[in-house]
């Protein structure tokens, strides 16, 4: 199983030819899309997406995850072997937030052109070097016969908050999605029911956020009203019921967020 | 065979997640995406596009479909087995232009948290109720395993237009498609072939239409002529050739169409 | 393997209803998509992304592509039987770029109802004419069962560009694609290497392009310089690293842009 997450949108030739160029090499592969709508070049948001949809799938699954800005340069092609999963695509700090995550990670550099296809472009990896060696790699070729294994691979600042003076944490949004809620990058180690039952407050853009929630529609106030739920990615998202919270909040991805751990009396 | 309707979009990792949770049941499934384009929380679009796309399938396809404001609340995941179909999701209406066209429909409450996934969430039931579920439909379990059968489902208004005073009817826009299209809610039943070659005329914002053609193109007179004509989804739609009927109308979805069975004289 | 390509969105039933309807036919088909969001009734965009796409994929792949204004009119639905692949679709040019690259194309008009689905309808050929036929011709069927040879399909102007006077050539834009990057019907045959290297030049909207890269990111000056790249469908892209080049020329599809060969003297 193969699945693909991209920038390349789903508008152009793109996604399909990627999808035919690992059809050509493993007509038998399952091919499943993640996402083809990371917002150009933007590899932080993939990094994002990547890390909320890989669990879901079944273990040895092959993840191709193509956001590259530096296709054709130096930058290097590489496949990531973890205990459980295969991630393959440019090493410019896309599989970070995996690497976290996962154990006994092996990276190897994608050298070996006999897997890669025959008129290799210089402006379109994603069809000529990580389509077909994902189809390889998933006709049960070694992830060591396509290169050197290396350790010096790219990272992204880690996603997990920074403990600030006061005691506070500064967080920050990590992704907006489609229904306007605000992923931020703060979990449950950060922020404990303890925390919450005691008044743990969330401050962004002026505004404060006391009220937090189990689901969506709980106790219904006001559709304007802004507070916490946990999201289904393990992360703490400011929401509002049937609006989005983005937009009344005005914000934007990578905007921060103060997490103060309250004090009943306040 | 298992279908996907959610109002998720494909930016984010939902869909994704939710093929990766089936799939970890059933790894053998085989997925096929409706749309995941419907209006954020829209139920009734929903409903319509379900109805305009279920039949095409075989029998025995499962249907998911998601647009579940109320996830994580009261409101009840249920499964249900029509003569030749099956449909999971939420029990908030979402089903109800199915239910009134399926034959022998049961409708099962699920509870049986034994086909759910293990770490359930209250905000994405896509992924962590639905998704297993029809996975383990897809492998042969029963629909009354996952739980109790009910009656009390929830429905939304019927969809077929009323008759209005002095023998016109009052119909509505149910959907605009992509190209403009404006999809009534008028059959063959409200409107017959007599009654178009009597006459019959249209009336939406001021405007009348008086012209019936049997597809886009016939008799192309000018490119902002309005017209009706039957669609696929087996409801007359007014449509425009080249052009948004919706725009030249400035119309949105949900308003009210006046169908006047005509007389030549008129 | 059959491949979609329409102009039908992702939003509405459409796409759903034409995988339900090849299902229904073929169970055993594998559906893959190459893109529903070639802008509405543009022919000649579907044109170039079919040709962009279709060879990545095996041998004896069916492709089917709908777009489709004429439907239900006297245009003629076909299939075209090449060396390597088939194309199923409306006979309106759509094919025009892969029959000028394809070898021994024969051409069948489609008319052999049989093969059709039952309820015909005059808006949806889609659904109700090329999924069951493309299912029909995965399942064996010879190409000739479905209709009768035909030679006088319909063409749009060649895709190559037009020598002018004074040794220039009159190109034009013919794919903008998601990152911006303008796509000319230039290919290595007008713009030779010793012609790059010789001083060519481009000029399009005032603007003179003089620099030619090997991938986006190679030499990078600033991030508004615009210049050519060879991309990865065989044409010559106008591009910028990180920017929209469509924006920053302000330009459109089918604009015209001059090529004039150098002479390193200038």
């Amino acid at each position: 199983m193969i699945t693909l997450l991209t920038d390349f949108g789903t508008a152009d030739y793109f996604v399909g030819a990627m999808k035919g160029a690992i059809l050509s090499v493993a007509a038998a592969a399952r091919i499943v899309d993640i996402t083809h709508e990371i917002p150009p070049l933007d590899i932080e948001a993939g990094a994002f997406t990547l890390l909320a949809a890989y669990q879901t799938f079944p273990k040895q699954t092959i993840h191709v995850a193509v956001v590259d800005p530096g296709v054709g340069s130096a930058r290097r092609p590489i496949v990531v072997a973890s205990q459980n999963y295969f991630f393959i695509g440019p090493d410019n700090g896309l599989f970070s937030y995996v690497l976290e995550r996962e154990q006994n990670c092996r990276v190897f550099h994608l050298t070996n052109e006999k897997y890669f296809r025959p008129s290799l472009s210089q402006t379109f990896h994603g069809r000529d070097v990580f389509a077909p060696v994902a189809a390889a790699l998933s006709k049960g070729v070694e992830p060591a016969a396509f290169g050197a294994l290396i350790t010096d691979y790219k990272r992204l600042a880690p996603l997990s908050p920074n403990r600030a003076k006061g005691g506070e944490i500064a967080a920050r949004i990590i992704h907006i999605d489609r229904f306007g809620n605000c992923i931020t990058n703060l979990t449950r180690e950060e922020l404990t029911d303890k925390m919450i039952s005691g008044g743990a407050r969330l401050r962004i853009n002026e505004i404060e956020i006391k009220s937090f929630k189990r689901f969506f529609a709980e106790d219904l106030n006001s559709p304007e009203e802004l507070f916490g739920v946990w999201g289904s990615a393990g992360f703490l998202e400011i929401a509002a019921f049937g609006a989005s919270a983005a937009r009344l909040l005005g914000i934007e991805r990578g905007q921060q967020i103060i997490l103060t751990s309250g004090g009943k009396q306040n």
